[in-house]
């Protein structure tokens, strides 16, 4: 059995990562980290894992021991600590934006200051195993995606490498509430997110230098991105609308596309309009082309929690620690 | 044309009142005070609003002029400006609890503060029409009931006037999240709210005191109430399903009481099992008498921001002002 | 006061068509027609509109007698019966498809049978105001846009008019439950509805000839469109967001284009990116204009039964009868 | 490896039966039924089952051979099967209400026809295991509780049994709408069903019943139950709100009682208010004791899929075989 630390354990991500760590035959969780929860145990921070082994949260991760860490916390905190844990032979996973952007000027560009760790930066793998396995299975430092960029690129980048895609792609994406984290806010008060579909993000969201980046490290030509996220009334859950211009008639190509690329990748599946439930709670990405006029559409829906976060990076473990990357992730989404 | 002004006009109560009064055909929104919008117009703070006349937010009441002022701040802030507006000959309709509890031990003892106003305390009426119209008429300050209050009180005052409940009364309400109002809360984040149905208030919600003190306002002898407020994943609605104690066998009796009740009550309607949008935006509440089992059951809906809140102050003003109470109000709510 | 009739009287439009009518000024509901409620009054059929005047539904149109007529029936029945209501003298607005396409071939393509009408076919005006106002007040007979249309054509006709797209447009629709109609049906069964966003349509959803023929009656050249409804858990509300290709720059020239297009339309707003709640009950349509990376993105909001359906039909009635377009619609929609 | 049959495969329940058993570490599915999928792959009928064993249903359940078979269909089929498959030696756990009321008048009284299957309906265990554990294990054939009578006893019962309840009790139930089963109705028609709650089952729910049978069970007396269900806006979960009369002070008396209760019973917990998705997908059952006024409120919540059906149903299960009751079930519900 090997040992996990949980870094911002309060938070959903976090919650999440326990809730999937309960049950992973390989993993114990060891240690837990919370600023804001410090001194309590997991089953009084998050009482749905009440039978739960009673680890007590830390303050900080000064003395956390483990053979992999899973760093949940706010934007800017991970490039801080993640120096310290590799030093002392932690494996780390971090959920969070600090090493998404492999440029550090990009990211300064995107962040608004400099990178404070530039040197593990340009060594992390970015840990979408679908496209990136073999890097991620030699780092010791993976960049967890972000749940928009995991269920637009699992879209698009199978189409980008064979050059089916030559012009922009809009990605017209919907999400539930979850992803804007634990801590209440105008836009996810209920009174006000219940009743619309609110887009948002302009310009230009993070999450699409992450986008252009990724793509970029496939070694296909980064097309113009027109990304709109839009907060719907559910919780947990993405639906991205991908439309790749220009128009085309190859639905059925693109179809096969995905499916060949992913015929090997036992968390993707390639079929019928999926609905969000299949994904709650798991590790899993559903893909689906379908016709809408001239044009092929390519739907893509994950769990943003689940394969958008927390599952995605037990998988990303997984391939760290050399275990069969469904360890622990082989449960069934909901049929309703 | 009368002058209306709107005192706490950012909140959701506020909005309200703001959308029924620009319908009105006898009330003009003349001045609007915010402390947190003060210098924007009220279609910059209400875009829903934009074809409303283009009052400025002020900061402070001071030189507010008007025939009717509505109050929907926080509590605590109505029993502060009321003594001067009554002294500027302006009536007033406090949408907050100040005025609700007659006696100022009372007040004391379930704000934890002293009242501080206690001579008008004394002297304003409680605005719920269908049981105290004819105090309303002669009054010149009114203490509009709570969301919880007036959708009970409907329900069980006629009950208790007859004689025909003499055991305790268990109300189990619930209500959608605006009537939290319109400041993010950890109960009414969208993720926390979204998927559960939640009891809160305990031991005893705020305004169990107040349905007490109207009950004795109506000269019946008041019985135990428990009074279990629920957050549902609604925003706008309220539905208490209210079972009083003896069990009975009198449905069809009930019934007729509260219908021979309010049979000049042009608000209130006795008839089938209600569904909320039939009240959503409006003055209405809705009374249904079911037997469970060996007892009767009350059901009573209304929208917590209409007949719970700004449509009922509509109500009350126009009762001060000596109109007939449905002006302004006389649209359906939603079959759908 | 001028009378009408509502034809369809029992679904969800004709149900909203009743309670928008119950505050108009100059127009009268003297009768209705519902084949499933034949025989009942329109307050036992619609329990939210129980101050309405008591008109029993009456089976079929055969003894109608109104100036205006609303036909809000399944696709196919209205042209059965408008030919003899035009012949008794009796103007119409058909809030269904069968007078949207005026090619009788499309029409047969679209819906795999003839037309029963082709005659008033070519007659009928397309009911949008805000672009075809001058042919809909010299018609007597007129087809309602659809509700989608409707949020699309007000986002991309002016812009096309000016010449400013020259591409596909693509079109992401997410729209509430209600625009499926009274009768359960597997998607809409709240358990399958209520917790994910379903795309549907494909490969061609029935509106987009009918924006096709719209944009053509504009005289504008009609590009691909590719469409593509969602279904989200709300009831009410749709949200189209609109991508022009090819990517642009002029994100504030198309917003001038459309503010310039729709000064003198009441009901048609540019601003910031609006809230559904705003539009709900009402006639209102709010486009907003945002970057999105290196492409303008058109957002346009409508209440699908309001603008989408019975409020329009109102509107376009409104036109027929030579009256302001605004009476009877003048309620501002909710803040929350 | 034990083998299970799943009748009635199509359904929510059924669903949820196949989705759990996936992870089941001693029993695996051999054979399904659905008249409704007969000749379908269970992987067709629940996409979200994708990495399911390739089992054909069948249409009947003539040629079933299992260890344990679970009846998931529509009330009045099992008591036509369950014969057949004891003969067979097949041990048998009903989820529907065939076998719940042990006396065959009470039976024809509240379903309104004679039950087919005497004989076994007095054999049939009552499968609550927490109140019944020992009759669980020496039976063949088990009656599932039905999801309100599951969460309403595991509240009410331990209070009955100690004699701690001696009045009328009043249980408030708000459930979301897969209660109701995979088929549309008009009262789960999305646009009806999301925007109000909605009390019906008067003037008795057939789970009355079978709450009072299974009190009289334990031995104690039943009191007179007025049980009113309410549809919330809600996919799963059940929140019971438990007012039991007369009124009493004893709060912490009744959570020692209930605790101590459940002491040795894994899936129930007696603490905090819980949230319903902390129970979601899981056997769980959350109970809170508050006070409200001047009396103690037990809540009570569970997934009525999860605890209040197919959770529950393998639990049931895995006592019948002789296995740790937690057996494939130690999955924690979801913290958001």
């Amino acid at each position: 059995m090997a040992s996990a630390a949980v870094l911002g354990a309060g938070g959903y991500l976090g919650g999440e990562l326990l809730r999937l760590l309960s049950n992973h035959p390989s993993l114990s969780v060891t240690s837990a980290v919370s600023k804001s929860h410090a001194g309590q145990s997991i089953r009084q921070v998050h009482p749905n894992l009440e039978a739960f082994p009673d680890v007590i949260l830390a303050a900080d991760a000064a003395h956390v021991d483990a053979d992999v860490a899973f760093l949940a916390q706010p934007a800017g905190e991970a490039m801080q600590t993640v120096p310290s844990l590799l030093q002392r032979g932690i494996r780390a996973v971090d959920l969070g934006p600090d090493y998404r952007l492999p440029d550090p000027n990009e990211y300064a560009r995107v962040y608004g200051r400099p990178h404070a760790d530039p040197d593990h930066l340009a060594e992390a793998a970015y840990g979408l195993p679908e496209l990136f396995r073999d890097s991620i299975r030699r780092a010791r430092l993976v960049a967890n995606p972000g749940c928009y960029p995991t269920a637009s690129l699992l879209a698009i980048a199978p189409l980008l490498e064979k050059g089916m895609i030559t012009g922009p792609v809009i990605v017209d994406a919907k999400s539930g509430t979850s992803g804007a984290g634990h801590d209440p806010s105008p836009s996810t008060h209920h009174p006000e997110a219940a009743l619309t579909v609110w887009p948002y993000g302009a310009p230009e969201h993070r999450h699409v230098p992450e986008m252009r980046a990724a793509i970029a490290r496939t070694g296909a030509a980064t097309p113009p991105i027109v990304f709109v996220p839009h907060l719907v009334p559910l919780v947990r859950g993405i639906l991205c609308s991908v439309y790749p211009t220009p128009l085309s008639s190859d639905r059925s190509r693109w179809a096969d596309v995905l499916e060949s690329r992913y015929r090997d990748s036992p968390f993707v599946r390639v079929g019928a309009v999926p609905r969000l439930p299949w994904a709650l709670g798991t590790n899993r990405c559903y893909l689906s082309v379908q016709q809408a006029g001239d044009a092929p559409v390519v739907f893509s829906a994950i769990d943003n929690l689940g394969k958008g976060g927390a599952a995605q990076a037990i998988q990303n473990a997984n391939l760290l620690m050399g275990w069969p990357e469904t360890t622990g992730l082989d449960r069934p989404g909901f049929g309703v």
